[in-house]
């Protein structure tokens, strides 16, 4: 299973209801629950009504940011907090009407709990992610993990999407980056050094404290 | 106990992990799990790195949504889904330095794993609301349920800031609105008839179904 599908099967199955953001119509950002519907493996489907907020958010910018959590149920604050995962997506969405509308109501019974009659239904329309990029993280892994994936139509290298800070040629090995490492995640067997992207938390310290200057911002 | 005090507590207790969405370098929405470490009961506090790509959008554009969840752990994900609860807030955020850092660090213990040494600290800045507003959702009772409040100096009557749909004078008691209300929740005893807004999906069926024309949209 490639990444993409594995990523998307875990956020249609497992988290379900994320929370998406879109701009409202001062061009501020707004959050709400929505549920992912469906995947084909490639993409997302999810659905809102005519009547709301989100549906003229969505069809004036047509772009939306999702993220999903999962893990730590059942546990006390602190321990569920270190145990989440999460998945997050960008990118760009269109309205498909009512295609797939029928299929989404088959795939999760409880939609008619909630737009019990045909009537009901009338205003619900639906939308697919043409072409995004997502980012699964993992805190409950020591060091955490990330892991980039593209949806729809998107195709864009891991180097391209998520890597905001890299050591550059200008690296001495003097290790100083080392000491202020929170997640001990710089590769020092050569010179440069290496960020081992998959552990980063992103939060600068290296770019801040390098005294050669060698660490770049993207 | 005031409705602000108890839905950030719930937000700060319950919750604690949330989506966060703000705005990149591209006017578009972003998203990423915030951890809620603080209130006073009044407003919010939550920390960043410098480093990291959200410390620069807030900086930039301070103004942020989130939504919480909770409720749900443990079942199916049908199940789960209706059981949810969320806690959406919108508003203005404001950098206060390393003001309130030690208090986070006392309590949330968790912290101290993720950021283990002072030197890893040294790029932890604290933001805190300074005005927005709220509102609780409850998908788990039937029909739905819904609640507005403010959050830090913002006030604003839960009139004006989560009151999509009203019904006008125009209005003629013909019923037509009663048959497409998914939630049954247009109170019907007196012409003109009233939206119980406590239980709006804010899907628009009244509005767009109504042959006189009653429903005004704002």
């Amino acid at each position: 299973m490639d990444k993409t599908k594995q990523y998307l099967s875990i956020l249609v199955n497992e988290m379900h209801s994320v929370v998406c953001a879109t701009l409202d119509d001062q061009n501020r950002p707004a959050t709400r629950v929505i549920d992912i519907m469906l995947t084909d493996g490639h993409t997302l489907y999810f659905l809102t009504a005519k009547g709301k907020d989100f549906y003229k958010q969505l069809i004036t910018h047509p772009f939306i940011a999702l993220t999903g959590m999962s893990g730590g149920e059942g546990m006390d604050r602190m321990h569920a907090t270190m145990q989440k995962k999460s998945i997050s997506i960008r990118g760009s969405v269109e309205c498909i009407g009512t295609r797939k509308l029928k299929e989404i109501f088959e795939k999760n019974p409880y939609m008619a709990e909630i737009y019990p009659t045909e009537k009901s239904r009338e205003a619900l329309v639906v939308f697919k992610m043409t072409a995004g990029t997502g980012e699964f993280f993992d805190l409950s892994t020591k060091p955490i993990t990330r892991e980039s994936f593209s949806v729809g139509a998107f195709e864009k290298t891991e180097e391209e999407s998520h890597v905001p800070y890299l050591i550059s040629l200008a690296c001495t090995g003097c290790g100083k980056c080392l000491t202020v490492c929170p997640q001990n995640c710089i590769r020092h067997e050569s010179v440069p050094f290496k960020i081992d992207q998959a552990h980063c938390l992103h939060c600068g310290n290296c770019f801040t404290d390098c005294p050669a200057g060698a660490v770049i911002r993207r």
